[in-house]
């Protein structure tokens, strides 16, 4: 186990109707005037952005909103909060949303209190040393972000899609989840948001640090505790008990706790945002397509920690190690396949996929060389991403 | 899943020589004067009290010390803490040591800044509102009170065991973990400590509510974990590796992680705080004791959850729930014995005990019907103290 720092101050307020207490959760951090980001018409047609204006209403809690925000959020509408949070003189963010809409949120909060351009954070150019406080009521369960340090904005100019992770400044002060709010997402949106969450925990599971026991088992625990329950979601998206468990899984799957004590690996995120970024697939969809081959490579690689993810995940009773990896993978794509996600780039919407601009961006963004659990040269990530055609 | 809030927002600081740090923290916290507040001569004949004042020292920080804290704390000594703590303007708590020292060190922290008895909120008359802020460095991984809002205290008169809950004033604002510091620990003082993070669990895995699937598994997944490395630290107690998975282990068996959304049980808690409170022995061993006879009690009139713990834990592969269950505690037993902590009032050198007694003042202390996971009378209570015969 590696030393590590971890520390998760964000407070959980869990159950139905709990964006009704939105108002109490703001006035608690101290906030007087709130931007309110969100993202289309389905939370202002639901009722939700009233209820929560109603909410601070009724706490005196002013606001204005910033509308639209849209999936793989860019730098565009950040700028454009900066300026309307600092015009109106706010004092914090509250999302109302998902990752899209979270992701904003906090880039708003640290651009606003920040006298250069925020993209400095992300560009590695800057290190984040203040930050407004941000509020999240959460609409759909799979970036995590509602729990996480993290930030993934894209810069329009040249497509760069990048994740921002910082300890402490851009974890929410407090996140309400109410399952209910996710009964109307659509199937397609709750299964990509399910590979999001465990695409999260694998990231944080393929490590190349030994004996991380204890952080192992849970991440296998919430990885079994999914699989349990994204079919029952799927078959009856109204089932609250489901929504319940997978919401909270999202929750855990990304703020931290997966994680503690060693090396992560994130290459498959990376790989993916570059899908995304280039051809505006859904996040958790582009994951779906991309973990599989990875993992396929890893099983030719390095096959001992997929080899114990197929044992311990998905009860496979395989001596060997690739062998036991494949049959791992074999498990991981029907289960993808049964909630209806893609498994390749075709099956993704992506007919004819330019690998090297892919591979090139990638490594532009990343380095020559990425990856926690296994180096990965430009050579092995196009490999990759040819596993997924 | 029931309702819940759950907030953690202790920094853990986990590694190889991290109590180095100590001045850094506590100056983050913003104290200029803490109360050391430890046990016996162990920790300054290690030179770990030394350590921690060089780094005070180094980060100007004054101190002064309250030192020989006892196992099952008292009264006695909070009184005592709180008066110094007065006196010499202290403002915050330094704990080195085990859930003994921490919870003493919470009980002065409470008691320091309110007017009337400390007691008064163990005695459940009177609610925290404030405190001065703690930190923890660990020796012993066991009561999981570095990662806790909790603090038990036992009041000298009429050995009242009494343990306070709270959401947030008890929580440490950080928490110094060094494996290293538990390689002297004695063979039966770790394995009382494994016995302990593994009750914390237990009593929040046996719930009544149903569909927690996320928290069951995460549940599960520690439990495994901890059998797992056990063994490797009884076997060499200077394994850095086990003993940091055991040390993690004990803090998120007890930071509220494992019970979100659900009612908890915390009867075997109960009644081993009895038997420690009246006869000293050590709560670890006590509850390895107790938890066994708990649970063939609900074997019998509750298996369906101990008949889960024991597919899921120890891989029992029983159809039947009773029978199921049956086979999982002996399985527990068995490792319990494995590392040598006693399974009997006897082994726990309490020859003739003396049930009625400790069955009548469980009942003055926690009320007439007890248990989250299911509902104990002063009879059932009492079949279960004679099952640990």
């Amino acid at each position: 186990m590696n030393d590590f720092r971890y520390q998760a101050p964000t407070r959980y307020i869990f159950g139905r109707g709990k964006e009704e207490e939105t108002g109490n959760e703001v006035a608690a951090i101290g906030c007087k005037k709130v931007m309110i980001v969100y993202g289309g018409q389905s939370a202002v047609k639901s009722g939700l952005i009233d209820r929560v204006k109603v909410s601070l209403d009724e706490c005196e809690i002013k606001y204005v909103t910033l509308s639209g925000i849209k999936p793989n959020p860019t730098d565009d509408r950040v700028y454009e909060g900066i300026e309307v949070a600092r015009n109106e003189s706010i004092d914090g963010i509250l999302a109302v949303g998902g990752g899209s809409v979270i992701d904003t949120a906090k880039a708003i909060a640290a651009g606003t209190v920040y006298d250069g351009d925020f993209w400095d954070f992300y560009a590695g150019k800057a290190v984040i040393r203040n930050a407004l406080p941000v509020g999240v009521v959460l609409t759909i369960p799979a970036a995590g972000s509602e729990g996480s340090g993290n930030s993934v904005i894209t810069k329009i100019d040249g497509l760069h899609k990048i994740s921002l992770r910082t300890d402490f400044w851009l974890r929410p002060k407090f996140a309400i989840l109410n399952p209910e709010l996710t009964f109307t997402l659509p199937p397609f949106q709750t299964a990509s948001g399910i590979a999001d969450m465990m695409a999260h925990i694998m990231e944080r599971y393929f490590s190349p640090t030994p004996d991380v026991e204890v952080t192992d088992r849970i991440c296998e625990g919430i990885l079994k505790a999914i699989i349990e329950e994204a079919p029952k979601v799927m078959a009856n998206p109204e089932d609250y008990e489901a929504r319940a468990n997978i919401m909270w899984a999202g929750t855990m799957a990304h703020n931290g706790i997966c994680g503690c004590g060693r090396v992560e690996d994130w290459v498959s995120h990376f790989m993916e945002h570059e899908i995304s970024a280039v051809y505006g697939v859904t996040h958790g969809a582009g994951l779906a397509t991309v973990y599989p081959a990875f993992l396929k490579f890893m099983a030719e690689h390095a096959p001992s920690k997929p080899a114990q993810f197929a044992r311990r995940v998905f009860d496979v009773d395989i001596q060997d190690d690739k062998s036991a990896a494949l049959e791992g993978i074999s498990h991981l794509k029907d289960f993808f396949r049964s909630l209806g996600l893609p498994l390749t780039f075709a099956e993704l919407g992506v007919e004819n996929p330019d690998i090297d601009l892919l591979v090139k961006k990638l490594h532009e963004n990343k380095g020559e060389i990425i990856g926690g659990y296994y180096r990965l040269s430009a050579a092995d990530t196009a490999v990759i991403y040819s596993y997924a055609l």
